[in-house]
């Protein structure tokens, strides 16, 4: 097979949902043969229409890949039949859970030539009319092999290159207890803070603020989804939950005692929370350390936000982030534009000089 | 004290941090006579020379309002000595806590002049440099009055007006339980997400995706402001730490447990915080339901954001919202603008038109 890899793949798609169909049309647009398959014929038409690859059968021995993007209850089945059926591919997976899968693909007697990977790409959206070619540039795309299977690693990797993701290789247990804390625990805790807002009154509803609907936001995930994720997760989980738990009862206990000085726990708390936030990586998450803020009133009206926009162009300045602040009714929202220390006085003070008003 | 509500007050504010100084800045626009005070005397010379107000000495029988803008810590002993010190003025503040105030100020002998305030207004920043005259502008302003304190509140909400504010009166009981939901909660589980970071290696790091940004975002905040707070707020917390405690018990029970379909009580527990969160107002909270998105490809440099923004105002389409999408090395970054549904087909097919890359 590694004679493959300095040519276009002949690769299957099994599933064209936002994941599978953006890995057609990124793999189809660098000239790979792209043949699709999925049991959701109006999905498979779609993804054939946006030019995600063929809807055509492909005789088993032209494959060189197999990419499964199934649903995550169902992957481990349609891994191991595209092993049965195509006998010389290699076999990828897009699931977010590794071990789980590896465990059940392991007893296949053609075992070593399925990876399983983990491109972290999702969007809020889903389906293929929300697939994007890019979806995958500069993104993680995590792949677990086991020892013995360069080969089939070689061909996963081409796969990654060819959509420009960044190729992370660990084990499926050090990626399933990575994810635990990264996705799955924030994914519980957003779930069991908006909770409480099912039974509060509109009165108290009226006093959310940015803090709240920040750390609610993936509150509004597909359940059905998430519980499968949840589940598949259980081992990492357990320990995450226990030391949630714990916190948060020492806390309670504290709170509850008259003699203790509470505020020692709850600002341990918090302080244990400022120093693991700010070993986040990337732009978004260390924003507060690598960039400076600008805050800028905008009338809320159209053209008002593209103006503000134009005028930081015109200034040659260029935006790390942004964002805009707005309360229910209130007709002047506030963005709030974050660049680089080396470009605040120019921004502030150009915008100044064209007339906005200006917060620092 | 009815007969002074045609006309501007004048003001005294005892502590010129971000709250007092935009508390400052708004009166003093508005024509009212507003003086200042504060131990520290770097924090009282910016707010003054920012236009805050006077930091000349003011008779007592002069001020008709006090506004205690100090730390939590020590609002109520600088409530008590306000009421000693200016027999005539109607006293309030802006902590972020009511019921521990009114408490220890309710035996002061002229308690009934005082009313307990807050404005739902806090920034990232802080000190008088951060501050704003708009700030309050459509913000939610919670006022916790006594039966038999009519003329009192007249002067507390005049104030309201004159910053344009949203006036809320509900009790201290009911402020506190409230903000434990929207503010305090939310804090506490943002930190305990966070804190699972300190320990986990730079590779697990790496992992990281914009939903465990948003959930540990507000993790960034003051430790020793926050555990005052958190300890301030002990009650309402306690009932709230408690049922987050039982859900995340009975979703780890669930998950040891072999035998019992674990996927049920995930499943739950995230279709709970689906319901509410979609239960939060305001713009941001109920984007989702209200807004679609539209997704722009756009290359990481300067004026190209900016450009964006021109198109979308030259086809005349409010922006409601917008968020930045860019993992760390990536060179081309997403743009996802909100708008109500009737502009979307305008955005998309404009941006289309004039040669920018979109996803719906």
């Amino acid at each position: 097979m590694s004679s493959s890899l300095g040519r276009p793949l002949t690769v299957l798609i099994q599933g064209t949902g936002l994941i599978g169909t953006s890995v057609g049309l990124a793999l189809s647009s660098a000239g790979w043969t792209v043949h699709l398959r999925d049991p959701n014929a109006d999905a498979l038409d779609q993804a054939h229409s946006l030019g995600a690859g063929s809807k055509d059968a492909v005789a088993a021995d032209a494959v060189d890949l197999v990419v499964v993007a199934a649903p995550p209850a169902v992957t481990s089945d349609v891994v191991t039949a595209s092993l049965d059926e195509f006998s010389r591919a290699v076999v990828t997976d897009v699931a977010s859970l590794k071990e789980h899968i590896l465990r059940q693909v392991q007893d296949h007697p053609d075992s070593e030539r399925f990876i399983g990977g983990h491109p972290l790409a999702g969007r809020e959206l889903s389906g293929p009319t929300g697939a994007r070619s890019d979806l995958f540039e500069g993104r993680p795309w995590v792949i677990t092999p086991n020892a013995g299977q360069d080969v089939a690693q070689e061909v996963v990797e081409h796969l990654i290159n060819t959509v420009r993701a960044d190729k992370i290789v660990m084990s499926a247990k050090k990626h399933d207890e990575s994810v635990a804390v990264t996705s799955h625990l924030p994914q519980i805790m957003a779930s069991a803070t908006a909770a409480r807002l099912m039974t509060l009154d509109s009165e108290a509803l009226s006093l959310s603020g940015q803090g709240l609907r920040d750390v609610t936001r993936i509150a509004g995930s597909d359940p059905d989804l998430w519980g499968q994720i949840i589940e598949g997760n259980a081992q990492a989980l357990d320990a995450l939950l226990g030391e949630v738990i714990d916190d948060l009862t020492r806390l309670r206990a504290d709170l509850h005692d008259p003699a203790a000085d509470a505020s020692t726990v709850a600002t341990d708390l918090v302080r244990k929370g400022q120093t693991g936030q700010a070993r986040i990586p990337g732009k978004h998450g260390s924003s507060a350390q690598r960039y400076v803020s600008v805050s800028v009133v905008i009338p809320d009206e159209p053209g008002r936000l593209a103006a503000l926009f134009d005028a930081v162009g015109l200034l040659g300045v260029n935006i790390e982030d942004v964002s805009l602040e707005h309360s229910p009714g209130q007709p002047v929202g506030l963005a709030t534009v974050f660049v680089i220390p080396a470009s605040v006085d120019t921004l502030a003070q150009g915008l100044v000089d064209s007339g906005w008003v200006v917060y620092r």
